[in-house]
């Protein structure tokens, strides 16, 4: 995409995000975009910690996707870029890139978000606030 | 304490609790330590998920401390004790040591958790039957 | 797959993989996975410790996906089934299932491993031995 | 200590430094820590990247400890004050303080870290040049 529309994001691998074989842990890659992904949803107006006290919707993650492409360690430094590559009536995908300085490209991720309702999980629309923040960083 | 009254786990040291220098990383021993208090509390008749649906009490952990005797990596099988150090009116100190099949002492750990009220989080008297089963595995 | 064929594995969800929304936080569906993996690797006869100790060749993991079908949360007991869904010629594809008592899948994940030089990082062919063992787990 | 000799990390808690029960997951703490001590590190020269890949001498930590003050949970955001509160011959101890923006203290800890030779991980003098780094923030 184009690299107007993506949420940018600093990153600096740390050492909990490795493992013994000294490559940042598989897991950790999508725990490092939710990183990410927090930070864009605080950029738009909505942090997690007010949709989590205000218990009327609920964004859990569906699917996780993720590719290594370089090997990554300890200290290594990151631009994540984040945008909405889908913005569908009740969920978003979320893809992610992850740069080093000079620009290689590391590894990707993507993630689809669904909006349920907060007490019976069931799906229902995006709020319409959220929706067009979302279309802030959306390819569409 | 005798060995009588510790509750006995078994936990192997995966990947994802190793760093890149190749050793046990230093937050992961309280998580590993929780998983075997999770697994005491279970055979107390007393699982977390159970007290988190209720919503009635919280018992959040206010001091943790770990000690590493021995470098813990990769496979490394253990046996994790745990119990009671010290059982007052509305906290607790839960007390670890993780071991090799060989009895090699590799890391110490406790843990102190207050009772609190769910919605005011203010501490308040643990609950008899807690308090009782809690005794189970308490040295006093 | 056959559950002949799969490795199982017994799992129960711990409070450190969940997060603040009472959902079990999607990055560790991948961490628990490579739980299972590690496990039935040591069944095989080839515990990661042993090979990370070897240092001859590393099996870094380029592409993991997970899918979330059912929440989860703390004390979930679940059991996993994981087996070798794609055998090549230095890389393979471990397929998980996380099925709750009553058999109602609650997620799957799949992570593909390549088999690498310990230094050079450069792809070779999977040893024989770990092709054969590897093998007890295949669907092929 | 002053606040002029201690290192200043900013930090928001994330999502999976959460619990179901709606707090910082207590060994995330010794994480988070650890965190603002690579940046501390980092900003001294000593980028922990670096010391691995020298592979030289290693800077295990022997023990950790925490306290909770008030209950943190996501996107809280937090200053983390880093300082050496004790230098030795071949160890020293980091400690650290957690503060939300209007100065409250919501947590704090500390680490010890023992020098060590690389390979017979026998405890050695700290290396001259990191000695005289660290002093940078050190109380004494």
């Amino acid at each position: 995409m184009s690299s107007q529309k993506a949420f940018q994001f600093p990153y600096i691998v740390g050492l909990h995000d490795t493992d013994a074989a000294d490559y940042l842990f598989s897991a950790n890659l999508i725990r490092i975009c939710h990183i990410a992904y927090e930070a864009m949803m605080a950029s738009l107006g909505f942090p997690l910690g007010s949709l989590l006290k205000q218990r009327d919707f609920a964004l859990p993650i569906v699917h996780i996707e993720g590719d290594f492409k370089q090997r990554l360690t300890v200290s290594d430094e990151l631009t994540i870029s984040a945008w909405v590559s889908r913005l569908g009536g009740s969920s978003y995908t979320i893809s992610y890139e992850l740069r080093k300085p000079d620009g290689e490209l590391c590894a990707t991720a993507s993630t689809v978000q669904v909006c349920v309702d907060w007490n019976s999980s069931k799906s229902q629309p995006l709020p319409a606030p959220l929706r067009e923040a979302l279309g802030r960083y959306s390819e569409a």
